[in-house]
Protein backbone atom coordinates (compact mmCIF):
# COMPACT_ATOMS: atom_id res chain seq x y z
CA UNK A 1 0.00 0.00 0.00
CA UNK A 2 1.11 3.88 -0.58
CA UNK A 3 2.75 5.27 2.13
CA UNK A 4 1.23 8.32 2.46
CA UNK A 5 -1.57 9.63 4.91
CA UNK A 6 -4.72 8.28 4.65
CA UNK A 7 -7.72 10.81 5.81
CA UNK A 8 -11.12 9.32 6.24
CA UNK A 9 -14.35 9.58 7.55
CA UNK A 10 -18.20 8.94 8.07
CA UNK A 11 -20.67 9.90 6.82
CA UNK A 12 -23.86 10.04 9.59
CA UNK A 13 -27.52 10.04 6.88
CA UNK A 14 -30.22 11.20 10.11
CA UNK A 15 -33.63 10.94 9.24
CA UNK A 16 -37.12 8.61 9.02
CA UNK A 17 -37.93 9.94 5.55
CA UNK A 18 -34.75 8.68 4.31
CA UNK A 19 -35.48 5.47 5.91
CA UNK A 20 -38.72 4.86 4.92
CA UNK A 21 -38.12 5.46 1.29
CA UNK A 22 -40.31 8.75 1.06
CA UNK A 23 -36.86 10.83 0.30
CA UNK A 24 -34.36 9.96 -2.30
CA UNK A 25 -30.70 10.47 -0.26
CA UNK A 26 -28.07 12.59 -1.93
CA UNK A 27 -26.57 14.16 0.42
CA UNK A 28 -24.01 11.09 0.46
CA UNK A 29 -22.85 11.91 -2.77
CA UNK A 30 -22.60 15.11 -2.29
CA UNK A 31 -20.21 15.08 -0.10
CA UNK A 32 -18.31 12.10 -0.95
CA UNK A 33 -17.27 13.46 -3.88
CA UNK A 34 -16.11 16.88 -2.01
CA UNK A 35 -14.18 14.64 0.67
CA UNK A 36 -12.40 12.94 -2.32
CA UNK A 37 -11.46 15.65 -3.92
CA UNK A 38 -9.80 17.45 -1.02
CA UNK A 39 -8.27 13.91 -0.22
CA UNK A 40 -10.29 12.45 2.37
CA UNK A 41 -12.01 8.94 1.97
CA UNK A 42 -14.87 7.63 2.82
CA UNK A 43 -15.08 4.74 4.73
CA UNK A 44 -18.70 4.05 5.60
CA UNK A 45 -22.34 5.67 5.63
CA UNK A 46 -24.65 4.85 8.03
CA UNK A 47 -28.64 6.04 7.64
CA UNK A 48 -30.18 5.67 10.87
CA UNK A 49 -33.68 7.29 12.30
CA UNK A 50 -34.68 10.83 14.29
CA UNK A 51 -33.98 8.34 17.75
CA UNK A 52 -31.27 10.34 20.44
CA UNK A 53 -30.03 7.26 21.52
CA UNK A 54 -29.38 5.95 18.34
CA UNK A 55 -27.57 9.01 17.22
CA UNK A 56 -25.39 9.00 20.28
CA UNK A 57 -24.57 5.62 20.02
CA UNK A 58 -23.89 6.06 16.31
CA UNK A 59 -21.74 8.82 16.76
CA UNK A 60 -19.69 7.87 19.37
CA UNK A 61 -18.50 4.95 17.58
CA UNK A 62 -18.22 6.79 14.26
CA UNK A 63 -15.76 10.02 15.64
CA UNK A 64 -13.83 7.64 17.13
CA UNK A 65 -12.86 5.29 14.55
CA UNK A 66 -13.12 8.09 11.72
CA UNK A 67 -10.80 11.15 11.12
CA UNK A 68 -14.10 13.10 10.39
CA UNK A 69 -17.58 12.55 10.72
CA UNK A 70 -19.80 14.24 8.73
CA UNK A 71 -23.72 14.47 9.79
CA UNK A 72 -27.01 16.00 7.70
CA UNK A 73 -30.00 16.11 8.76
CA UNK A 74 -31.99 17.45 11.69
CA UNK A 75 -30.70 20.91 12.56
CA UNK A 76 -34.51 22.59 11.44
CA UNK A 77 -36.76 24.22 13.94
CA UNK A 78 -39.44 21.45 14.21
CA UNK A 79 -40.10 18.60 16.85
CA UNK A 80 -38.35 15.62 14.83
CA UNK A 81 -34.95 17.88 14.91
CA UNK A 82 -32.80 16.77 17.87
CA UNK A 83 -29.53 16.51 16.22
CA UNK A 84 -28.20 19.45 17.89
CA UNK A 85 -29.55 17.84 21.23
CA UNK A 86 -27.93 14.62 20.88
CA UNK A 87 -25.10 15.80 19.66
CA UNK A 88 -24.23 18.17 22.78
CA UNK A 89 -25.14 14.51 24.73
CA UNK A 90 -23.11 12.37 22.50
CA UNK A 91 -20.09 15.24 23.59
CA UNK A 92 -21.07 15.42 27.33
CA UNK A 93 -22.27 19.25 26.67
CA UNK A 94 -24.45 21.89 27.45
CA UNK A 95 -27.32 22.16 24.84
CA UNK A 96 -27.35 26.05 24.99
CA UNK A 97 -28.31 29.08 22.74
CA UNK A 98 -24.79 29.73 20.37
CA UNK A 99 -24.53 34.03 20.81
CA UNK A 100 -22.78 34.20 17.60
CA UNK A 101 -25.43 32.33 16.01
CA UNK A 102 -28.19 34.13 17.46
CA UNK A 103 -26.92 37.25 16.29
CA UNK A 104 -26.77 35.90 12.78
CA UNK A 105 -30.58 35.02 12.63
CA UNK A 106 -31.53 38.05 14.38
CA UNK A 107 -30.41 39.68 11.63
CA UNK A 108 -30.97 37.08 9.17
CA UNK A 109 -34.90 37.68 9.58
CA UNK A 110 -37.10 40.93 9.45
CA UNK A 111 -38.11 41.95 12.91
CA UNK A 112 -40.53 39.76 14.73
CA UNK A 113 -39.99 37.15 12.45
CA UNK A 114 -37.30 35.32 14.77
CA UNK A 115 -39.84 33.72 17.03
CA UNK A 116 -39.37 30.60 19.07
CA UNK A 117 -39.08 27.66 16.73
CA UNK A 118 -36.43 29.40 14.81
CA UNK A 119 -34.86 30.38 18.10
CA UNK A 120 -34.08 26.50 18.32
CA UNK A 121 -31.99 26.66 15.21
CA UNK A 122 -29.45 28.79 17.56
CA UNK A 123 -29.16 25.98 20.37
CA UNK A 124 -26.28 23.87 20.02
CA UNK A 125 -23.34 22.10 22.07
CA UNK A 126 -21.52 24.68 24.22
CA UNK A 127 -18.66 26.08 22.17
CA UNK A 128 -19.32 24.55 18.80
CA UNK A 129 -18.14 26.39 16.15
CA UNK A 130 -20.21 27.83 13.05
CA UNK A 131 -20.38 26.57 9.74
CA UNK A 132 -22.15 29.75 7.49
CA UNK A 133 -25.24 29.26 5.70
CA UNK A 134 -24.93 31.39 2.55
CA UNK A 135 -28.28 30.00 1.66
CA UNK A 136 -30.87 30.41 4.70
CA UNK A 137 -29.20 31.73 7.47
CA UNK A 138 -29.49 28.84 10.13
CA UNK A 139 -25.82 27.82 10.30
CA UNK A 140 -24.59 24.02 10.98
CA UNK A 141 -21.99 23.90 13.37
CA UNK A 142 -18.47 21.43 14.48
CA UNK A 143 -17.68 20.04 17.97
CA UNK A 144 -14.11 18.48 17.51
CA UNK A 145 -13.73 16.38 14.58
CA UNK A 146 -18.23 16.25 13.91
CA UNK A 147 -19.58 18.13 11.54
CA UNK A 148 -23.52 18.61 11.46
CA UNK A 149 -25.12 19.97 8.29
CA UNK A 150 -28.51 20.32 7.23
CA UNK A 151 -30.22 17.69 4.93
CA UNK A 152 -32.06 20.28 2.51
CA UNK A 153 -29.74 18.75 -0.30
CA UNK A 154 -29.51 22.38 -1.84
CA UNK A 155 -28.03 24.44 1.25
CA UNK A 156 -26.12 21.53 2.23
CA UNK A 157 -24.04 21.96 -0.69
CA UNK A 158 -23.88 26.02 -0.41
CA UNK A 159 -22.20 24.83 2.99
CA UNK A 160 -19.25 22.67 1.76
CA UNK A 161 -17.05 25.30 0.17
CA UNK A 162 -16.70 27.11 3.42
CA UNK A 163 -15.32 24.15 5.24
CA UNK A 164 -12.78 23.37 3.13
CA UNK A 165 -9.80 24.89 5.22
CA UNK A 166 -11.24 23.19 8.00
CA UNK A 167 -10.52 19.79 7.00
CA UNK A 168 -6.79 18.56 6.25
CA UNK A 169 -7.07 16.06 3.90
CA UNK A 170 -4.53 13.74 2.21
CA UNK A 171 -3.55 13.22 -1.38
CA UNK A 172 -6.29 13.29 -3.43
CA UNK A 173 -7.64 10.63 -4.41
CA UNK A 174 -7.18 10.41 -8.49
CA UNK A 175 -9.05 8.09 -10.74
CA UNK A 176 -9.13 7.12 -14.56
CA UNK A 177 -12.86 5.72 -15.54
CA UNK A 178 -12.50 3.30 -18.75
CA UNK A 179 -15.91 2.26 -20.77
CA UNK A 180 -16.14 -0.75 -22.74
CA UNK A 181 -18.19 -2.07 -25.26
CA UNK A 182 -18.60 -5.48 -23.21
CA UNK A 183 -19.71 -7.73 -20.50
CA UNK A 184 -18.04 -8.18 -17.40
CA UNK A 185 -17.63 -11.94 -17.71
CA UNK A 186 -15.08 -11.43 -20.60
CA UNK A 187 -12.78 -9.69 -18.67
CA UNK A 188 -13.54 -10.67 -15.65
CA UNK A 189 -9.80 -13.04 -15.83
CA UNK A 190 -7.62 -10.87 -17.27
CA UNK A 191 -9.09 -7.91 -15.09
CA UNK A 192 -8.48 -9.90 -11.74
CA UNK A 193 -4.83 -10.08 -12.96
CA UNK A 194 -4.29 -6.61 -13.42
CA UNK A 195 -5.77 -6.10 -9.77
CA UNK A 196 -3.53 -8.62 -8.46
CA UNK A 197 -0.10 -7.21 -10.17
CA UNK A 198 -1.41 -3.52 -8.80
CA UNK A 199 -2.61 -3.94 -5.15
CA UNK A 200 -1.85 0.28 -4.47
CA UNK A 201 -4.62 0.98 -7.63
CA UNK A 202 -8.51 -0.09 -6.31
CA UNK A 203 -10.26 -1.42 -9.16
CA UNK A 204 -14.03 -1.19 -9.53
CA UNK A 205 -15.52 -3.19 -12.70
CA UNK A 206 -19.38 -2.02 -13.11
CA UNK A 207 -21.67 -2.59 -15.69
CA UNK A 208 -23.62 0.17 -17.39
CA UNK A 209 -27.14 0.07 -19.68
CA UNK A 210 -27.53 3.96 -20.57
CA UNK A 211 -28.70 5.56 -23.59
CA UNK A 212 -29.47 2.09 -25.09
CA UNK A 213 -25.51 1.15 -24.62
CA UNK A 214 -24.52 -1.64 -23.02
CA UNK A 215 -21.10 -1.97 -21.46
CA UNK A 216 -18.72 -1.81 -18.24
CA UNK A 217 -16.85 0.87 -16.79
CA UNK A 218 -13.62 0.34 -15.30
CA UNK A 219 -12.67 2.57 -12.39
CA UNK A 220 -9.11 2.80 -11.58
CA UNK A 221 -8.29 4.98 -7.80
CA UNK A 222 -5.01 5.95 -6.32
CA UNK A 223 -3.44 8.54 -5.25
CA UNK A 224 -0.69 7.99 -7.38
CA UNK A 225 -1.32 9.23 -10.96
CA UNK A 226 1.51 6.89 -12.25
CA UNK A 227 0.50 3.62 -10.90
CA UNK A 228 -2.94 4.60 -12.54
CA UNK A 229 -1.35 5.06 -15.41
CA UNK A 230 0.91 1.48 -14.99
CA UNK A 231 -2.16 -0.04 -14.37
CA UNK A 232 -4.21 1.86 -17.38
CA UNK A 233 -1.76 0.34 -20.43
CA UNK A 234 -2.04 -3.06 -19.03
CA UNK A 235 -6.17 -3.07 -19.15
CA UNK A 236 -5.40 -1.34 -22.63
CA UNK A 237 -3.35 -4.12 -23.43
CA UNK A 238 -5.60 -7.07 -22.83
CA UNK A 239 -8.79 -5.37 -24.49
CA UNK A 240 -6.52 -4.63 -27.51
CA UNK A 241 -5.76 -8.67 -27.54
CA UNK A 242 -9.34 -9.14 -27.20
CA UNK A 243 -10.45 -6.33 -29.84
CA UNK A 244 -12.98 -4.72 -27.11
CA UNK A 245 -13.94 -1.52 -28.29
CA UNK A 246 -13.30 1.97 -26.26
CA UNK A 247 -16.76 3.79 -25.72
CA UNK A 248 -18.09 7.00 -24.10
CA UNK A 249 -19.97 6.76 -21.48
CA UNK B 1 -46.31 2.28 21.48
CA UNK B 2 -49.33 0.13 19.52
CA UNK B 3 -48.86 -3.67 20.21
CA UNK B 4 -48.75 -4.96 16.98
CA UNK B 5 -45.65 -7.07 15.86
CA UNK B 6 -43.06 -4.98 14.94
CA UNK B 7 -41.16 -6.40 12.49
CA UNK B 8 -37.67 -4.47 11.24
CA UNK B 9 -35.03 -5.17 8.76
CA UNK B 10 -31.76 -3.21 8.17
CA UNK B 11 -30.08 -2.78 4.49
CA UNK B 12 -26.50 -3.03 3.48
CA UNK B 13 -25.26 -1.21 0.82
CA UNK B 14 -21.89 -2.75 -0.57
CA UNK B 15 -19.83 -1.00 -2.81
CA UNK B 16 -16.28 0.80 -3.33
CA UNK B 17 -18.26 3.21 -6.14
CA UNK B 18 -21.11 4.50 -4.04
CA UNK B 19 -18.64 5.75 -1.29
CA UNK B 20 -16.57 7.59 -3.26
CA UNK B 21 -19.62 9.34 -4.65
CA UNK B 22 -19.32 7.75 -8.79
CA UNK B 23 -22.48 6.58 -7.98
CA UNK B 24 -25.67 7.70 -6.22
CA UNK B 25 -27.49 4.86 -4.70
CA UNK B 26 -31.02 4.44 -5.51
CA UNK B 27 -31.29 1.18 -4.13
CA UNK B 28 -32.42 2.14 -0.64
CA UNK B 29 -35.51 4.36 -1.89
CA UNK B 30 -36.53 0.96 -3.39
CA UNK B 31 -35.97 -1.58 -1.09
CA UNK B 32 -37.34 0.90 1.80
CA UNK B 33 -40.41 1.51 -0.41
CA UNK B 34 -40.71 -1.95 -1.10
CA UNK B 35 -40.48 -3.16 2.85
CA UNK B 36 -42.70 -0.79 3.98
CA UNK B 37 -45.18 -1.61 1.97
CA UNK B 38 -45.63 -5.55 3.36
CA UNK B 39 -45.29 -3.85 6.77
CA UNK B 40 -41.18 -3.95 7.72
CA UNK B 41 -39.76 -1.05 8.83
CA UNK B 42 -36.19 -0.23 8.23
CA UNK B 43 -33.81 0.05 10.97
CA UNK B 44 -31.03 1.42 9.70
CA UNK B 45 -28.76 1.58 6.34
CA UNK B 46 -25.19 1.18 6.34
CA UNK B 47 -22.78 1.65 3.64
CA UNK B 48 -19.52 -0.04 3.12
CA UNK B 49 -16.55 -0.85 0.54
CA UNK B 50 -15.69 -4.19 -0.98
CA UNK B 51 -13.56 -5.11 1.55
CA UNK B 52 -14.61 -8.68 3.53
CA UNK B 53 -13.27 -8.06 7.03
CA UNK B 54 -15.69 -5.44 6.64
CA UNK B 55 -18.49 -7.00 5.02
CA UNK B 56 -18.20 -10.22 7.74
CA UNK B 57 -18.30 -8.16 10.48
CA UNK B 58 -20.87 -5.44 9.69
CA UNK B 59 -23.09 -8.15 8.40
CA UNK B 60 -22.60 -10.35 11.58
CA UNK B 61 -23.70 -7.16 13.31
CA UNK B 62 -26.97 -6.64 11.56
CA UNK B 63 -28.46 -10.00 11.08
CA UNK B 64 -28.19 -10.62 15.11
CA UNK B 65 -30.03 -6.92 15.72
CA UNK B 66 -32.81 -6.86 12.83
CA UNK B 67 -35.25 -9.25 11.55
CA UNK B 68 -33.87 -9.23 7.87
CA UNK B 69 -30.78 -7.58 6.15
CA UNK B 70 -30.83 -7.05 2.32
CA UNK B 71 -27.72 -6.22 1.06
CA UNK B 72 -27.06 -5.24 -2.32
CA UNK B 73 -23.86 -5.28 -4.83
CA UNK B 74 -21.10 -7.17 -4.92
CA UNK B 75 -22.44 -10.90 -6.44
CA UNK B 76 -20.88 -10.03 -10.81
CA UNK B 77 -18.39 -12.10 -11.69
CA UNK B 78 -15.64 -9.63 -11.70
CA UNK B 79 -12.88 -9.57 -8.99
CA UNK B 80 -14.65 -7.02 -6.68
CA UNK B 81 -17.29 -9.07 -6.70
CA UNK B 82 -16.58 -10.84 -2.68
CA UNK B 83 -20.44 -10.42 -1.14
CA UNK B 84 -21.33 -13.97 -2.20
CA UNK B 85 -17.43 -15.22 -0.60
CA UNK B 86 -18.11 -12.61 1.99
CA UNK B 87 -21.06 -13.94 3.35
CA UNK B 88 -20.53 -17.99 3.44
CA UNK B 89 -17.31 -16.78 5.71
CA UNK B 90 -20.25 -14.23 7.52
CA UNK B 91 -22.36 -17.63 8.39
CA UNK B 92 -18.81 -20.36 8.75
CA UNK B 93 -20.84 -21.98 5.14
CA UNK B 94 -18.60 -23.82 2.38
CA UNK B 95 -18.42 -21.64 -0.69
CA UNK B 96 -19.75 -24.00 -3.37
CA UNK B 97 -20.50 -24.27 -6.74
CA UNK B 98 -24.92 -24.11 -6.62
CA UNK B 99 -26.22 -26.72 -8.63
CA UNK B 100 -29.51 -25.40 -9.38
CA UNK B 101 -28.08 -22.04 -10.18
CA UNK B 102 -25.50 -23.69 -12.66
CA UNK B 103 -28.06 -25.26 -14.07
CA UNK B 104 -30.18 -21.95 -14.42
CA UNK B 105 -27.19 -20.13 -16.11
CA UNK B 106 -26.36 -22.98 -18.02
CA UNK B 107 -29.91 -22.64 -19.93
CA UNK B 108 -29.73 -18.84 -19.85
CA UNK B 109 -26.42 -18.73 -22.09
CA UNK B 110 -25.98 -19.97 -25.75
CA UNK B 111 -23.46 -22.83 -25.96
CA UNK B 112 -20.25 -21.68 -24.76
CA UNK B 113 -20.89 -18.28 -22.94
CA UNK B 114 -20.82 -19.86 -19.82
CA UNK B 115 -17.06 -18.79 -19.51
CA UNK B 116 -15.45 -19.04 -16.42
CA UNK B 117 -16.37 -15.51 -15.37
CA UNK B 118 -19.90 -16.33 -15.33
CA UNK B 119 -19.42 -19.64 -13.63
CA UNK B 120 -18.18 -17.18 -10.70
CA UNK B 121 -21.86 -15.94 -9.83
CA UNK B 122 -22.81 -19.14 -9.20
CA UNK B 123 -20.96 -19.77 -6.33
CA UNK B 124 -22.79 -18.97 -3.40
CA UNK B 125 -22.87 -20.35 0.72
CA UNK B 126 -23.79 -24.16 0.74
CA UNK B 127 -27.40 -24.31 0.92
CA UNK B 128 -28.54 -21.00 -0.32
CA UNK B 129 -31.81 -20.28 -1.77
CA UNK B 130 -32.01 -19.04 -5.24
CA UNK B 131 -33.56 -15.40 -5.44
CA UNK B 132 -34.65 -15.43 -9.21
CA UNK B 133 -33.46 -12.90 -11.75
CA UNK B 134 -36.26 -12.38 -14.36
CA UNK B 135 -33.67 -9.80 -16.20
CA UNK B 136 -30.54 -10.86 -16.44
CA UNK B 137 -30.53 -14.50 -15.61
CA UNK B 138 -27.84 -14.93 -12.50
CA UNK B 139 -29.52 -15.15 -9.43
CA UNK B 140 -29.59 -13.76 -6.30
CA UNK B 141 -29.47 -15.77 -2.74
CA UNK B 142 -30.76 -15.85 0.59
CA UNK B 143 -29.04 -17.66 3.91
CA UNK B 144 -31.31 -17.69 7.25
CA UNK B 145 -32.70 -13.83 7.42
CA UNK B 146 -29.78 -12.25 4.69
CA UNK B 147 -31.12 -12.11 1.31
CA UNK B 148 -28.39 -10.88 -1.24
CA UNK B 149 -29.36 -8.76 -3.80
CA UNK B 150 -27.57 -7.56 -7.00
CA UNK B 151 -26.43 -3.52 -7.28
CA UNK B 152 -28.10 -2.55 -10.68
CA UNK B 153 -31.21 -1.07 -9.76
CA UNK B 154 -33.14 -2.30 -12.61
CA UNK B 155 -32.38 -5.56 -11.91
CA UNK B 156 -32.80 -5.56 -8.16
CA UNK B 157 -36.28 -3.83 -8.84
CA UNK B 158 -37.08 -7.02 -11.36
CA UNK B 159 -36.46 -9.42 -8.48
CA UNK B 160 -38.01 -8.05 -5.21
CA UNK B 161 -41.53 -9.24 -6.59
CA UNK B 162 -40.37 -12.77 -6.43
CA UNK B 163 -39.39 -12.22 -2.64
CA UNK B 164 -42.61 -11.08 -1.27
CA UNK B 165 -43.53 -14.91 0.39
CA UNK B 166 -40.44 -14.99 2.26
CA UNK B 167 -40.54 -12.52 4.47
CA UNK B 168 -43.12 -12.23 6.77
CA UNK B 169 -44.05 -8.55 7.54
CA UNK B 170 -45.92 -6.96 10.74
CA UNK B 171 -49.18 -4.60 10.35
CA UNK B 172 -48.19 -2.60 6.89
CA UNK B 173 -47.06 1.07 7.76
CA UNK B 174 -49.49 3.69 6.65
CA UNK B 175 -48.43 7.56 6.10
CA UNK B 176 -50.45 10.25 5.34
CA UNK B 177 -48.77 13.71 4.00
CA UNK B 178 -50.46 17.27 4.39
CA UNK B 179 -47.94 19.31 2.64
CA UNK B 180 -48.66 23.48 3.33
CA UNK B 181 -48.25 27.08 1.94
CA UNK B 182 -46.00 27.85 5.77
CA UNK B 183 -42.33 27.29 6.74
CA UNK B 184 -41.74 24.91 9.54
CA UNK B 185 -40.73 27.87 12.07
CA UNK B 186 -44.57 28.98 12.07
CA UNK B 187 -45.76 25.88 12.75
CA UNK B 188 -42.78 23.86 14.62
CA UNK B 189 -44.57 24.56 18.41
CA UNK B 190 -48.13 23.78 17.11
CA UNK B 191 -46.99 20.48 15.96
CA UNK B 192 -45.13 19.81 18.58
CA UNK B 193 -47.82 19.86 20.97
CA UNK B 194 -49.86 16.84 18.47
CA UNK B 195 -47.12 14.65 18.66
CA UNK B 196 -46.78 14.99 22.22
CA UNK B 197 -50.45 13.95 22.24
CA UNK B 198 -50.10 11.38 19.57
CA UNK B 199 -47.04 8.94 20.76
CA UNK B 200 -48.08 5.69 18.66
CA UNK B 201 -47.91 8.36 15.49
CA UNK B 202 -44.63 9.62 13.95
CA UNK B 203 -44.75 13.32 12.71
CA UNK B 204 -41.84 14.27 10.36
CA UNK B 205 -41.71 17.78 9.30
CA UNK B 206 -39.97 18.09 5.67
CA UNK B 207 -39.56 21.53 4.13
CA UNK B 208 -40.18 21.40 0.39
CA UNK B 209 -38.75 23.72 -2.47
CA UNK B 210 -40.43 22.14 -5.49
CA UNK B 211 -41.53 23.77 -9.28
CA UNK B 212 -41.01 27.13 -7.79
CA UNK B 213 -43.45 26.28 -4.54
CA UNK B 214 -41.67 26.37 -1.17
CA UNK B 215 -43.73 24.79 1.80
CA UNK B 216 -43.78 22.31 4.82
CA UNK B 217 -44.96 18.39 3.90
CA UNK B 218 -45.78 17.03 7.23
CA UNK B 219 -46.09 12.95 7.13
CA UNK B 220 -47.86 10.80 9.57
CA UNK B 221 -46.88 7.17 9.82
CA UNK B 222 -48.34 4.73 11.80
CA UNK B 223 -49.84 1.21 11.63
CA UNK B 224 -53.09 2.54 12.76
CA UNK B 225 -55.38 4.48 10.44
CA UNK B 226 -57.55 6.13 12.74
CA UNK B 227 -54.43 7.44 15.17
CA UNK B 228 -53.29 9.04 11.57
CA UNK B 229 -56.91 10.40 11.29
CA UNK B 230 -56.73 11.91 14.69
CA UNK B 231 -53.45 13.24 14.53
CA UNK B 232 -54.55 14.79 10.89
CA UNK B 233 -57.75 16.55 12.81
CA UNK B 234 -55.77 17.96 15.04
CA UNK B 235 -53.54 19.22 12.72
CA UNK B 236 -56.08 20.68 10.60
CA UNK B 237 -57.65 22.26 13.21
CA UNK B 238 -54.28 24.23 13.87
CA UNK B 239 -53.38 25.24 10.32
CA UNK B 240 -57.10 26.55 10.16
CA UNK B 241 -56.63 29.14 12.86
CA UNK B 242 -53.27 29.95 11.50
CA UNK B 243 -55.12 30.36 8.48
CA UNK B 244 -52.46 28.64 6.69
CA UNK B 245 -53.18 27.03 2.59
CA UNK B 246 -52.88 23.25 2.50
CA UNK B 247 -51.35 22.56 -1.11
CA UNK B 248 -50.58 19.98 -3.42
CA UNK B 249 -47.43 19.06 -4.06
Amino acid sequence: MTKSTKVNAAILIIGNEILSGRTQDTNTTTIATWLNSIGVKVNEVRIIPDKEKTIIETLNTLRKTNNYVFTTGGIGPTHDDITAESVSKAFGLKYEVHKEAFKILEQYYNPGEFNEGRQKMVKMPRNAKLILNPTSGAPGFSVDNVFCLPGVPTILKSMLGGLKNRIAGGEPILSLTISLKTVESEIASSLAQVQNKNEDVEIGSYPFFHAGKLGVSIVLRSENQSKIDVCNSQILKFIKEKKIEVVDR
